[in-house]
């Protein structure tokens, strides 16, 4: 019988022997293996904190004492030993659980993750209210080094130092974000020496202290914390002893018994301590090894190759017209630059990365500190572009605000995974992005219906003189032809693609298709329905909205992203301000968190596909007509 | 006649021999103070700053090399000397020169600032701006050792040691963001060390290191980083050698003559450095030296004395309420918490940081990590209150939707100065909160219309249990008595003040003050307008909402915040998705930043005095009846 089997909650796993560990971590990584070839999964970060998950797991007693896993992709074990070893089997299915911690799941998930660098923050919260409570608990935040570029992390680095919050963070050190890290603290954290030299180093500096003449307490004090500034020196905790952290490390995270050990002497410690723990991303899957940045996140795939099922053929990602459109406009436009905060892959950018890699910048996972740089970049004639993540976009909203709209500089933002982005669910959905920038003046918002539209805008957004966004969607287009010659767009101009009589489908970005067979279908039934692609968020095409709605024909709005505040709320307001008087009826995100799922049934139950905007025109028109 | 009178730009100030510029200096202090005395303003931050201002300028060849102020507190003498000095008598009127570093003001504010900790940032994009170029040109950046704790300053330092931007940084050390500085960062830059002992040390260690065997290049290299890091760690520049700066430093900011050898000195460097500069804030002006946080941000004063002109009597301020009422709720409450990111004076809430010291936290200028440390304190039971000014929270969108409301955990917001700031201008008015809040579900907002109802908004959001936040305006409340009994609201309640058979003010917040002067003027006129304060912008009351737009009689909307996705937008939605149909006309913030000037004279410019509020009623009874 499998171990994994018997272990339904942590209480399990403390009743084996530690020699039975390894085993259990064996069983455990073939049951990541198997589960992420079937349903896809962040497997590669996962396979790296399978001992690190068992010690932890081992040595405190959760849940009573808090475990955060930071962002969450390397918290497949700990869901397989926390009672859900049976589920696993439903990763990121709909209605399955979910590839992050989330608080609602399970006890053991203490704090829901999802984007990066939350951990310590939460972390040290969490202590100080046990402190509050007299609760000797302990917490226990698990952060990689990729997340520790964030700024939040430093933040709450350095309140807990202050604080004396009892916190254990462990970071987890594999030299990876999603891609290869960057930053000076990723070459300082990967600096190694060698340890019999250090050895006899440090025994000569002790020697060497205790020659000096003891002249009174200063240079005592002074001596001793000289000591353990060159012990945390010649390990790499120099920044966090900075921070008033008690260091500890490196260690080995592979190696279950070194781990156990130094968790039991370490637990007993009421004060922020950091752990320092080297892994490997992939560890026990050769091509994830190999890999790791392609077995991030990967989609179902061959165990035995490690090659994904072939997919059916699909049309071209925007995410690659995209990287191909920036390479291209580079060629012949020495001032575009762009910039990536840890995701040169996710958003298109590797190819720009290696063909112009002056003009190419991977800040980290540091999405406040791109968007002020590229506001710096502009101020010097530049053009940069900044691509980011809708839901990773959240974290820069002030500096968008303040550094660069205001003053109106020419900074592009590429939003990519705008809308629905499936398996990652309610953290990674990039539905807010329209409702928060609009407000912004300055700023010019577009959302391309195809992939050849989001050439036409990179085009315009380029060739504008002030702040541009341009928001598009996770996965294939529609297999538009692409012109790399296209014209760009004239600022704030809609486009009719269909005339009709009876009512008008005003729509944004890619719900337009939708929009489109919809018509289609009510032309079946004799309802000649208007298809209008707003293409710009902001400004409005005031002169096609003031035609639609002088009509006085049912207008019915469609976007992929939150409706509070949205673009059909634009359109209201614009109908208002302008007196107009029409039925107008907005399909966009209702006001709810939406869970994973697949990308069209999570549209299906928000009404954007064109059998429920067929249902809703009728009833509109019924409505109009009564 | 004035050495400053001489002084049209840095040119005139780099023909003087360095033994003037101290008088210079004593002349531009005296004028600081001169008019802050008479317009208030930025005094102690600005006051420290002089020497150093006159150094960068003297040493460098401003505008062509760049001069980033941080937050721009300290910028009065960067003002003086680059051709203000004449408008400099304008500072903060309306019309007048800015508070702050304004790109449209001076080629010689090479990036406009207000919000904390974006010179690095905006610096590094200008450097390899520069080096793209080939502009050998250089960046200074100068912060504020209370803007390090932002984790913005963090992402910088991190990409700039690694990307090896040309930059030099320095660190303006004075101990203080507004209020005394928090965080183990601040504990460490403020070690001190005896200067001869050091000195002993550091010989003693170079001949240790000599005496070394020298095995190979490792134990050389390791030896030579060794001494490094001595030299770091004596001096407080640990922090700054691990992420790859040159650490230069702490010198008295005050001498002139050390300031400008090492300015000279460094200013070859082609690589990032650090300077790190001590100063005092308020330096020559002894009240100011005395009590830096009271003459951070300061009304007009006598210069004699010291003490602020008395201000007409007025109501408390929304602020002091805020903070009365919270120490009140602690009382019967133990599991309410405060959390203030550096601004426990401004935020009302040093009484209760006194009262209850061990329930009070301040994170530093770091509201990320704010809001994320409250969502850590709620999941252990805790009431977290997190108070920030309305355009600080901008800097805490995502913590906002991903850490608080995704899991809906019961964090109170307490949104001061939300609305006109005034003096401050663009940077710091609070008009986005609202449309960037609303589209959060599991979000309850509310804005309260006087002190005596934001008593009761406070009791609403502790006793409801999920995320709520409350807006309230800046300055003195409308004298309405203050019960500490009061009962909580209904959540989603409005609450009708006048019935009126003509129009309905539909009012959120303040302007439902001038709602009621609106519908008094209007009653003169023998319109009946009734007055209605919606208390919550979500949810909305449904039921009085419908009431109201069945009538069919013309609504006006009344919000200080940004129009667009706003609460009269919320009001638009909610009438089309019932099919509402009645004309509507929103009153709030125009799509454009606005300038700074007196709040009364923005609410005009906007429409939202009673005066403007009447017209706009007359002209909707007009063309309703038209």
């Amino acid at each position: 019988m499998a171990l994994l089997d018997t272990i339904h909650s942590p209480a399990d796993l403390k009743q084996l022997d530690r020699s039975d560990l390894p085993r259990l971590a064996s069983e455990i990584r073939a049951k990541i293996i198997d589960v992420t070839s079937r349903n896809g999964g962040h497997l590669a970060s996962s396979l790296g904190a399978v001992e690190l998950t068992l010690a932890i797991h081992y040595v405190f007693d959760t849940p009573r004492d808090r475990l955060i896993w930071d962002v969450g992709h390397q918290s497949y074990a700990h869901k397989l030993v926390t009672g859900r070893s049976q589920a696993f089997d439903t990763l990121r299915k709909p209605g399955g659980i979910s590839g992050f911690p989330r608080i609602t799941e399970s006890i053991y998930d203490a704090f829901s993750t999802g984007h990066s660098s939350t951990s310590i923050s939460a972390g040290l919260g969490m202590a100080h209210g046990k402190k509050l409570s007299g609760d000797a608990h302990k917490i226990v935040a698990v952060i990689g080094d990729g997340s520790m570029t964030a700024g939040l992390a430093y933040e709450a680095l350095n309140h807990a130092g202050d604080s004396r919050g009892n916190l254990l963070v462990i970071l987890n050190d594999n030299d990876m974000s999603i891609s290869p890290n960057v930053g000076a603290l990723s070459s300082f954290l990967s600096r190694t020496f060698s340890a019999k030299y250090l050895q006899d180093l440090r025994a000569e500096f002790g020697r060497f202290l205790k020659s000096l003449p003891k002249i009174g307490d200063d240079v005592y004090q002074l001596a001793k914390r000289t000591e353990e500034s060159f012990k945390a020196f010649t390990t790499p905790g120099m920044l966090f002893e900075a921070f008033n952290f008690d260091y500890f490390g490196p260690i080995n995270g592979h190696r279950l018994d070194h781990l156990i050990d130094i968790l039991e002497n370490i637990k007993t410690l009421d004060e922020p301590v950091l752990l320092h723990v080297t892994t490997r991303k992939g560890m026990g899957y050769p091509p994830a090894e190999k890999n790791p940045t392609l077995f991030h996140g990967i989609a179902p795939f061959d165990i035995r190759t490690g090659i994904k099922h072939p997919s059916p053929p699909s049309a071209p990602a925007y995410t690659d017209i995209f990287g191909q459109t920036i390479c291209h406009m580079a060629e012949e436009n020495p001032a575009l630059l762009a910039i990536t905060a840890a995701m040169p892959e996710g958003t298109g950018l590797s190819a720009f990365a290696k063909q112009y890699k002056d003009r190419f910048f991977d800040v980290g996972i540091a999405e406040q500190h791109a968007v002020t740089f590229a506001a710096g970049l502009a101020t010097e004639g530049y053009r940069p572009v900044v691509a980011i993540y809708s839901t990773f976009l959240q974290r820069a909203y002030d500096q968008i605000i303040h550094d660069v709209c205001l003053d109106g500089h020419p900074v592009l933002f590429a939003i990519d995974r705008a809308g629905f982005v499936g398996d990652d669910g309610p953290t990674h959905h990039g539905l807010f992005d329209m409702a928060f920038l609009r407000p912004i003046p300055n700023l010019v918002i577009m959302a391309p219906r195809n992939e050849a539209q989001l050439v036409a805008m990179l085009k315009t957004g380029i060739g504008h003189n002030g702040p541009c966004a341009i928001r598009y969607p996770r996965g294939a287009g529609t297999g538009a032809a692409v012109n790399w010659e296209t014209e760009p767009l004239k600022i704030g101009k809609g486009e009719v693609l269909r005339n009709g009589r009876d009512l008008t489908l005003l729509a944004l970005g890619r719900p337009v298709q939708e929009a489109l067979s919809a018509a289609d279908i009510l032309a079946e039934e004799g309802i000649d329905a208007a298809v209008v692609d707003a293409r710009f968020l902001k400004p409005l095409d005031q002169d096609l909205l003031r035609e639609i709605g002088s009509s006085q024909k049912p207008v019915i709005t469609l976007e992929e992203g939150v409706a509070a505040g949205g673009f059909g709320s634009s359109v209201l307001e614009f109908f208002a301000e302008e007196g107009l008087i029409c039925p107008l009826k907005r399909v966009g995100i209702p006001d709810r968190f939406m869970a994973h799922g697949h990308p069209d049934e999570l549209r299906k139950a928000c009404g954007l596909d064109a059998h429920s905007i067929v249902q809703v025109a009728r009833n509109l028109l019924k409505k109009a007509a009564a």
